[in-house]
């Protein structure tokens, strides 16, 4: 990643369209990389959590980056997931992910086996070691049951294992200690501190934060970037503002019947079904086994994307 | 899966030996499973937990069901995992370890994605439409972070989408449900109750089940088998004796500091390391990025070799 | 507690009738008392987590402990929960209970606080140094989130800190380290082993447990008995029939919508209603804030009653 | 609680010092009071977790409140925790620490046995119909195992059940929903959103909250209400570098060795070593079963409080 290729601002998970039979859907892809470039994103991340990266195969994870990489031409630094559940493994996707034009990779802890942090340690420095491209680090206890420590984290950040994370806890009180901890590693500069937090980017901004990768700006990348700059601009008030909006337009995810199906099948498929609503792309079917929404869930998602002024 | 092929009796998850670099040592496997025949098995497991599948490339799980498909010639059943974390993934292992010459496979709840027990059917039902064998529940929510809800497992069991189940849960109780809710559904009959305790293994056996999959069995089929043969034959003290022997021998798991690494290379290392020590294989390497055995750790197991009679 | 006093055999945590103002239903709760002595059973406790101790003030497990142990007159050993946070709060109810005529005290890890387990050794090495009575192990961690580890609890066996345990846990393999690590320790001759489990019973005595303190044994009491006595005998068979006649009725824990009560509320109150319908309590309530049965939740009560041959 | 004892601003939870067999050490707690007074905090929080509660015996807690009311003498308003395990021994709790002064109760949902939403709001329920005070719900998840829901909260606040929360749940997305759910429910006017986090403070405070109860404002509380006072000049660059200030002393809750005690042990034992250091208590002991921290440990302690200008 060349140094114009910082990981800075508004860096969206990208949603992976599908078609009805659960092929990836190059057009609507393409569309919607397009939709997040014209909302004035500084990045994009494929291959994350919320692209789906658990239930698309390999030769549709490969498709995927070929197919963003080939269209974004450089024009933005493009980061992809290599996810799986430990090196030897991991390091195949790197392999895939580097050569179908990723700029970076981002990598979870150990997952399925019981790990240890000296076997996170030992993965990232290997993964490191292998990958021809700067490793963020992928902080997702939600997915893989376990938390990067953050002492752990600076350590490799000083080592210059790692280049970023990308911080899907919900911890914020341990993002704080990363941020704060960089000052004392100056070895670390560069590191790129990323929150996946639709809700709380405000605040994580505040306290140093290099940028914010949240889901929910596919649906709505235009409101991030201009939280992003006002966040940067330092008005808090109007910040603040855009913030709540967003975190009203957030509850979206929670339209799913929870007897019906899990968290994923919810909040996915109400991103994708508000691509869809908003003609961004042409289908909204998640991935097998997810459980697909109903006709009143998804007007339900209607009624959020009207209310934040997006409709 | 012809009639012979029942899933009854001791079925080891085979552990892969793997060269000092962390390829299949192909010749150290097929000794292991020459091995495992001579101890009387009664059924093959490749590619489970104990099997590191979580950490073989998918080339390398190609080539173990190969190498001891080939080997085994239909002289017993061979199931084989198909581990990954959704649907369309699994799929794809599906049909690479059947083309392999798996006779069934074993198969996970969803991991990584926040799972509900309506996706965890989709799921099953899903593999099972497409997989041209016989599709066991891998019930391990020490990896996966679900539990196997009984009533659903009964519910597929009566629908004919699972053949078995594997219950590396720990939950006997559970297990017990599902034992003595089969013989409220006729329309189950010849599906497979196994568990993976290795210290239950007679408990599970007196409650009615079918089979046993314990890792340790590696290291001692003919124990395993001996104990199989007393429970069958009602000759319960005997078999709690051997049982106990085997309990004793599986403290071994620990010999591992728990402040240098976690479970797995602590468990995993020690069978590897028991098999290096009773000849079997030619290097005791787990893969990566699992913390070696110290040689002290080493030397421990072999007390507990010693102490089983295995030495 | 002198040597008649020996914990083993059915052991039954008891219910604490209430009125419906949540009154401990005295006259109820001897009615229960002589149901209990006239089933066989070996030994009462009390104050545990069947016994609603969680939610009885201080004054009503006062009353229940001396309404037991008056009743009781020594006819068999009492033993009672102290169960509480930590050590100060738990050596208070050490003190009332025993006053009040408890033979035994048991007493679970801390909770609510971050524990640990050099912590909970203290804790245990405090309680049993001021108690002037034996001091039982309550291993439940489905209450206090912590599972005491079984090394643990050998090595306050050995010293004599603890004179038993009762294993809520589920864990059945921790539990038989236990069993079979007593025969090394020969210091902690007297140690009794007690399963929670109420179905699992069989299978806990086959490995050597010394009793059961099954919830189950409120309704059934004769059952256990009969399953304790089977067992001793070792009729394996009709031992396992019998417990799986209990298992079968056990199943009257999930009556209550989960929609709209917790496990607790639906599992005390199918207790309380089924010796309601059995004619041996006045009241099926259950204390604050456990949300009541609805009347068909009462009915299919009453069928897996009569399906137990109980009504 | 009349008008004028609004929660807002500083409430340190305040620690109990304690004799060393023990007892409450009445004259430090005076002095600790005198001390957070002078500080400028805006009201108190006894018998919280901080204050080690759950190992304070029944008329130990009485004494504690007693104390600090007769000191205090409504010059602050007082909130004291009435923690227990379920409704009718929190509602002694209530009736014990009204009688003995407080101004307000604080709440957890029901622990140690399982619960459930509708159980939770029945328990609040009855709590705030019985009490002579208006109630603060307590979101402590690490210590009873169960987090509040934010629409619940909300709901309740809604009804006038809840007077408050005291989040010490770290997760700042769901503050946040309660904090901005509240704007649409006017009826909740008055309802005080307080943080328990000591390096959130900052970042709660933008987004809303009320005020601040942070265990650390023990040790430093000069140091909170100039970051409350920055926070609510808006001077959010020095509101961060002194939240900063305050984060890197909060580091000293790891001084004790983890391989020896749990993190209650090390914090609070943290915390009352600051006090010794600085002078404010006599006898830095916490309660039993938590293991003392070693000479070592409490010098590293006064390393922190030398590098944040408090020695």
């Amino acid at each position: 990643m060349n140094p114009s290729m910082a990981l800075t601002g508004v860096i969206p998970p990208v949603c992976t369209p599908l078609t009805p039979d659960g092929e990836v859907d190059v057009r609507s892809l393409l569309r919607l990389v397009d939709h997040l470039i014209a909302g004035g994103v500084h990045g994009l991340f494929v291959l994350g959590s919320t692209s789906e990266a658990a239930y698309l195969t390999d030769r549709q994870r490969a498709l995927v980056v070929r197919t963003v990489a080939g269209h974004l031409g450089g024009r933005l630094p493009l980061i992809a997931g290599a996810i799986d559940m430990t090196t030897p493994r991991v390091l195949d996707h790197v392999t895939a992910v580097t050569e179908a034009g990723a700029d970076a990779v981002v990598v979870t802890a150990p997952f399925y086996t019981r790990t240890h942090p000296a076997e996170i340690a030992r993965h990232y420095r290997l993964v490191a070691a292998a990958s021809p491209v700067p490793v963020v680090a992928y902080d997702i206890p939600v997915a893989v049951h376990t938390k990067l420590p953050a002492g752990l984290v600076l350590e490799l950040a000083a080592e210059g294992v790692l280049a970023g994370i990308k911080d899907s806890s919900g911890d914020l009180a341990g993002f704080r200690r990363i941020v704060t901890g960089l000052h004392a590693h100056p070895g670390a500069s560069g590191f790129s501190v990323l929150t996946g937090s639709e809700v709380l980017a405000d605040a994580a901004l505040a306290m140093g934060a290099d940028g914010v990768v949240p889901g929910l700006a596919n649906v709505d990348p235009h409101g991030y970037v201009r939280l992003y700059r006002l966040c940067r601009a330092g008005d808090r008030d109007r910040a603040r503002a855009e913030q709540e909006r967003l975190c009203a337009l957030f509850e979206l995810v929670g339209v799913g019947a929870a007897a019906r199906m899990g968290q994923s099948s919810s909040g996915l498929g109400a991103f994708k079904a508000a691509l869809g609503l908003r003609g961004i792309i042409d289908c909204p079917a998640t991935a097998e086994p997810q459980v697909p929404l109903e006709p009143g869930e998804v007007e339900r998602v209607g009624t959020f994307l009207a209310a934040a002024g997006l409709l």
